[in-house]
Parts: C-alpha cells; sequence; structure tokens
C-alpha cells in the first residue's frame, strides 16, 4: 500500500536555513555583488552601503563555510584577495533577480 | 543620442530591503506558512519550530505593515483572528519555492 506523506505545512529546516542564510543582514546584498564577477574586498564594500569593514570579513567567512562563495589569494605580486561566487553560489543568481523584480513591482522603497 | 545606463553592481537599495524583509529571523518561515492558506496564530506557531510567542506577534506585524500579509478578525463569537498572505505576499510564493529547490539541491542541512 502505497502511503502519502500529508502536506502540513510544518516548515522545513533545509529551506529555512537556507533563506535565513541568504536574508541575513548584508548577505544578500554581498552574494548580488558577486553576481557580477570576481570582486576584491574594497570593491564589495564600495558596492554596498553602510556595511562596515568587520561585518563584512564576517560575512564573506560565512558564506565561504557554506560553500557560496570562494576567495582565492593571487601568487602574484602584490597579493590580491578577491572572492567569486561558487556554483552553488551561482544558482542563487535567478532567485535574487526575482526578488529583486518583486521588490520593484511592488515597491517595498 | 541615447545614453546607457552603465550597470555598476552597486546594491540596488529596493533590492536590499526586500531581502532582508524575506530573509529576516522567522520572516521566511512565517511566510512559507501562510502560502498554503489562512492560520491562525496558534497554527502558525505551531507550524515554526522555536519560534517565541513574542516574536512571532513582531514578525506578523512587520509583515502586515510590508503589506505582505493581512490580519482578519471574525465577527462571530468566538472572535477568531487569522492571517493570510496579501496578493503581494503570494507573489512571493514561487520565490519562497525556487530557495527550497536551491537548498534541497545543494543540501544546505
Amino acid at each position: 500500500m502505497k502511503i502519502e506523506k500529508k502536506h502540513d505545512s510544518k516548515v522545513c529546516g533545509t529551506y529555512h536555513i537556507a533563506i535565513e542564510i541568504i536574508g541575513k543582514r548584508w548577505t544578500g546584498a554581498i552574494i548580488f555583488v558577486l553576481c557580477y564577477g570576481s570582486k576584491r574586498f574594497s570593491e564589495i564594500i564600495d558596492a554596498i552601503p553602510d556595511v562596515s569593514s568587520r561585518l563584512l570579513t564576517e560575512r564573506l567567512k560565512e558564506l565561504e563555510d557554506y560553500g557560496i562563495l570562494k576567495r582565492e589569494v593571487s601568487t602574484d605580486r602584490p597579493i590580491q584577495v578577491s572572492y567569486s561566487l561558487t556554483e552553488k553560489g551561482l544558482a542563487l543568481k535567478p532567485i535574487l533577480e526575482s526578488i529583486g523584480k518583486w521588490a520593484h513591482d511592488w515597491n517595498n522603497d
């Protein structure tokens, strides 16, 4: 006998964790900035209004731990550190674009 | 002469606000629960692991202020308060589903 799992609308933990990673203060902005290619720390901070250097460092580390971005250090001098999205991070691009479209369509200003 | 606006990858404020509304602690979960129909406070709290009554009240008020959900009070006795998504809130459903899919595809457990 096939047992159908009833949809009970309980919030799935996997979804819950994901949406809070993406929506955590500055995280959505960081991912958005990196959707358009690899960036250095100073370029990221310039693109995001009001984020502090300490918080940006913390969020970049978290996103690296989640496998959403990678940190790369150049072997040439002067040494440059850059950040770019992994395949997992790039898979968020259409989602973030939909959020941007929703925001504009519904005037979240 | 047509002037093309250069895409400078600065984070758009409208998008930034939107993603932080959706991703704020518990908000994504509340919207998810209401995607499947109108719910009473007690049903929402049962569906979301670990949210406190105080925080749920606060988030429901914020989402009402953003026009994402509406609060309805029945005219019958006993008086019942229920919450449901507005058209603006329902427009988030495909986005939240994409986030759920992304989370499962990329194992954010």
